[in-house]
């Protein structure tokens, strides 16, 4: 175990170059490669250690046991898991994509011997490339880093990359270095967690902009304070949008289809009793319930990774809301609403 | 004409406190009246003529031919509108209520020989009651002023009031004494337009509450500022919520099946295809054209009152999302995009 061990990013744009920096600032001895020009002149030009060739990067990281960050776009995560496979193959890995089962799965084909713990740092911006980063981005932002329940999943032939402890240690310190707090959980949970947390507010927040803007000039001059926080990730790049929703195609389906039930549901009552109580009563509970789960009071909890059920404490504790902010030693420091 | 008309507002809660308030505030004589001893007694110690006699003050209403604004719940409003039927039948009237198809009914219904401009002024907070308001709660916010497109409409059957123009300027003229930028469109696409910009965002708050909390405690742990906009209003007071959208049943529904047709094609295309873009590009087009209609350059515009299409050009300036900040004299001053 090294606490600062060395640091490979793959893909230098916004979340690359803000851990890039994050990394550096902790003291880590740091290095990029990315295809984009662009980014790695931007980089390079702040005074990092940045090329074009991946596999060069990569090769390094091999050599240096250093923990490699993919942080390229989902549509590019195959491409760059060949080259770790062939100049990287038993490398540290994590990644920062929104989606964490289709990863895992692709890292178990193309990457299989890496010592892998999916990650997902829940920050950003609407900015995007090198120069949009910060060392700072990730302070106080949520960092999800994948655990399974029981490592033997990861070899029962599901096709599902081990996430071995000691790279969810690394993984982890990394966001922690960051200033993250880091939510540990399996990659299942992961996506269905998002799918109801970010990918249903962003397809909601399209269709109630469509719906809104079908109602002409007027609606623009009646827009109320809802209508304005309802519809504003709907300003968010479409390209950054379709590919966190379709890359978590098959966990946000059964979403979908859980608010299609409840909109139906609304829209029944209403043509029939005239009546949209159940609707607003439970959303207003559900509302009450989410302010409590972020913002009420939270409970300290130390975790000692070298205890014989440090996993699934690890797992329990992120299934019920718990995040650590600290490492002392071999004890991750949290709390729990 | 009278400039500083009179001004005696039924129901002293957030909104009617707020008008009696702004209406003093801009040198009116002004008294109130309300059932809810709490809010008399509480206008009461802040100086201001008011009781619990609602008859009474519509009684002297007649008497001055005062400006009567009724500020009660729309469930209330029918009960109000019967005593201003037996004693103040022929007032000047305006009301604060959420829909305008719906009480206009009850007007030609109840109190038929009323010079009668419905209004809804776009502010409000969370808080309730007379304590909760103040006499710029008005300022810089939208408060459309009903107007039908032909007077001749409220005379041919459908059982709508008449939006007489003398109604119209006056209610006119208290919004802009209280600050707000007014709004002349007809009652029907008042409420076509508010169901898609207030109403439907908040039942897809409520929805996305619950869809959100259905996901556990760890749903909250991983909110992302997605979600936090998407479910704030359903944080509002459940009664106002289903007051607002129960009450323009009539235009809500046709929107929510528009939402439905839009949540279910993009389920089926995201399901069929694995693609989302013909929904993520419209919704993103869609918010670029509301916020350009909120936010970008306006053009001045002025408008005679005394002009003979003065009737025409009102609504159809307000169905282009224009709205009036002055009236001088007779000139209405104002911009659209």
């Amino acid at each position: 175990m090294c606490a600062v061990r060395d640091v490979c990013v793959i893909g230098l744009g916004l979340i690359g170059g803000s851990v890039l920096r994050a990394a550096s600032a902790a003291g880590r001895t740091v290095w990029g490669a990315s295809t984009a020009q662009a980014d790695v002149d931007a980089a390079t030009a702040d005074g990092f250690d940045a090329g074009t060739d991946v596999a060069e990067a990569l090769g390094r990281a091999a050599q240096r046991d250093a923990l490699v960050v993919l942080a390229v776009p989902l549509t590019a995560v195959d491409d760059v898991l060949r080259i770790v496979g062939m100049h990287a193959p038993n490398c540290l890995l994590t990644d920062v994509t929104s989606v964490k089962g289709p990863v895992a799965e692709s890292v178990a084909r193309l990457a299989p011997e890496a010592r892998y713990a999916g990650g997902h740092p829940m920050a950003g911006t609407t900015e995007s490339g090198w120069k949009a980063g910060t060392a700072t981005l990730f302070e106080g932002a949520t960092w999800v880093v994948c655990l399974e329940e029981d490592d033997s999943v990861a070899h029962d032939g599901t096709g599902a990359a081990s996430a071995d402890l000691t790279a969810w240690r690394e993984a982890a310190t990394l966001a922690l270095d960051a200033g993250a707090r880091v939510v540990a959980i399996p990659a299942l949970a992961h996506d269905a967690t998002v799918a109801r947390t970010s990918h249903l507010p962003h397809l909601l927040a399209a269709i109630l902009a469509n719906a809104a803007a079908s109602g002409g000039p007027i609606a623009g001059a009646l827009a109320a304070g809802s209508l304005r926080d309802g519809i504003r990730v709907a300003g968010t790049r479409p390209e950054l949008v379709r590919a966190m929703t379709e890359g978590n195609r098959a966990a946000l389906l059964p979403v979908l289809d859980e608010a299609l039930g409840m909109l139906g549901a609304a829209r029944g009552s209403l043509a029939s009793t005239g009546g949209l109580k159940v609707t607003i009563d439970a959303g207003h509970d559900a509302h009450a319930s989410l302010a409590a789960a972020q913002d009420g009071p939270r409970t300290p909890v130390t975790l000692d990774l070298n205890a014989p059920d440090a996993r699934e404490g690890l797992v329990s504790f992120g299934l019920r809301g718990g995040w650590f902010t600290a490492l002392d030693g071999d004890t991750l420091r949290g709390e729990v609403a």
